[in-house]
């Protein structure tokens, strides 16, 4: 071994348990440490990011943005208003629902995921199986466990690996509501990242609530980006959590602060707003 | 009686069962028509304005939006993509979430309630009962409805409607995480509006799609409204469902469509957008 000097595992929480769409990321992750890694799996999206906040992790995966179903709720909230962290990287997965069965011959009465997933397949669950209780559970890789140890009647939707983990049968692939499925994973750090590597794209994600909300304000916000010709890959609104009609906007911007025209139009905005909070600039990767 | 003529009752959905905060909305809608109403729970959003757009229903009852949680995505994305359906009100209900459970002295182990209350409750949650799994079911009411027949320490996250219905006892009241919370609900028509109510404030609510995703194309879309001195109350982006990172864009509108200025700036949206729909002008009420 070269390495003679001992090195901590980095902790690393990810929405478990084995099995999750999350794991893939972390086990992804995990490989490009090194192997160094201790992969722990929580119950929740939310005890991840709060586990990080608390210091009992290293760092934590957490989905932001479905391509059909949107915005992780619970993520941009618990960033904008409950915890000071940053995202480092940023991964995009591509997902394939599959419906996971013991037996196949079984007619289905009830199909328990993840609440997204159930959402993702919408359309495919009110044309095939309109009859079917729909049970929102924590996870993909939990509602594949209940399936496997449930009544004959149910059925999961969930990851091909959930499948083989809990050995159930895949008696239909793909069935989300759009060919084109891709999930975006941040990783999540109680640090702003400094080292920029070269030959990386980056995004800078911020926050802010305006100072007036009317069309434009947003208009003006939207001007300091478009002058310096800095792109915005996602605007965002989400409730401000002081009444009904007042919003936060978060804004998912091209390139990094290390770039001055990023940083120019990032400051203008801090400069504008009544809350601000800036989320880190961080490189993206495609799985 | 007054009234000799036989008058078919308006078929109105919710979501139910009896119990749920829609059912409160659809009693008071009943009794805006004079009680001449047939009130049909439906299990789940979808399946409410689906029917209403099969004809099943004359009208439907959908949350669209909620103070803390944000936009209802489900009701969103049917109306954006599945159906061709209208607004015709907005009734605004403010909302008190309570802890209810059949015997107060029993430690909680799980806590059951529709996934918009479980998370416009994460803080409190996380704070009080953080060893207990959350389950999200269909309906508040379903929630209720699963405590009261299921074991001691399970509780529900409900409305006192329930509490008194299911003969829970409300332990805490109130524990959503922000004092003003109250959800926004359409009542959903096959048929544009054309009846307009003079002394009611009303509202637009149009879909788009950009030609093109730049920042300064969203910024030339709030112009049209700016310059026609036009009020936006929201801007909600959501997936278009190509790609990840295609969006379409979601306005409300202070005014009607029989106002000029309104029908201009409408008018003008319309003409720059790859696609387009319009979601009615709609009068608006407060619980």
């Amino acid at each position: 071994m070269d390495d003679i000097g001992y090195k901590t595992p980095l902790k690393i929480g990810y929405l478990g348990p084995i099995g999750t769409y999350s794991e893939v990321i972390a086990l992804y992750l995990c490989e490009q440490q090194g192997g160094c890694c201790e992969l722990i799996p929580y119950p929740t999206i939310d005890a991840v990011i709060r586990a990080v906040a608390d210091g009992r992790l290293d760092q934590g995966i957490a989905p932001i943005e479905n391509s059909i179903e949107g915005s992780i709720n619970v993520t941009l909230d618990i960033l904008a208003h409950d915890v000071d962290l940053y995202i480092q990287q940023e991964i995009v997965l591509p997902i394939g629902h599959h419906l996971l069965q013991k037996n196949e011959p079984d007619a289905i009465t009830a199909i328990l995921s993840h609440a997204q997933p159930l959402a993702q397949c919408r359309n495919y669950l009110a044309a095939h199986y309109p009859q079917a209780r729909l049970e929102a559970v924590e996870s993909t890789a939990k509602a594949a466990a209940l399936v496997a140890a449930g009544p004959p009647g149910y059925a999961a939707i969930g990851s091909a690996r959930a499948s083989e983990l809990h050995k159930l049968k895949i008696i239909d692939s793909n069935i989300q509501d759009c060919d084109r499925n891709s999930t975006r994973f941040v990783l999540i750090t109680p640090e702003i990242t400094s080292v920029i590597i070269a030959d990386k794209e980056y995004k800078t994600s911020i926050v802010c609530q305006m100072n007036g909300e009317r069309p434009g304000s947003l208009c003006d916000y939207l001007l300091e980006f478009a002058k310096r010709k800095v792109n915005l890959t996602k605007i965002e609104s989400r409730p401000a959590r002081t009444a009904l009609g007042e919003y936060i906007f978060f804004f998912d911007i091209e390139g990094g602060l290390h770039q001055p025209a990023v940083a120019e139009a990032v400051a203008a905005i801090r400069e504008k707003s009544l809350r601000f909070k800036n989320l880190g600039s961080y490189w993206c990767s495609q799985l």
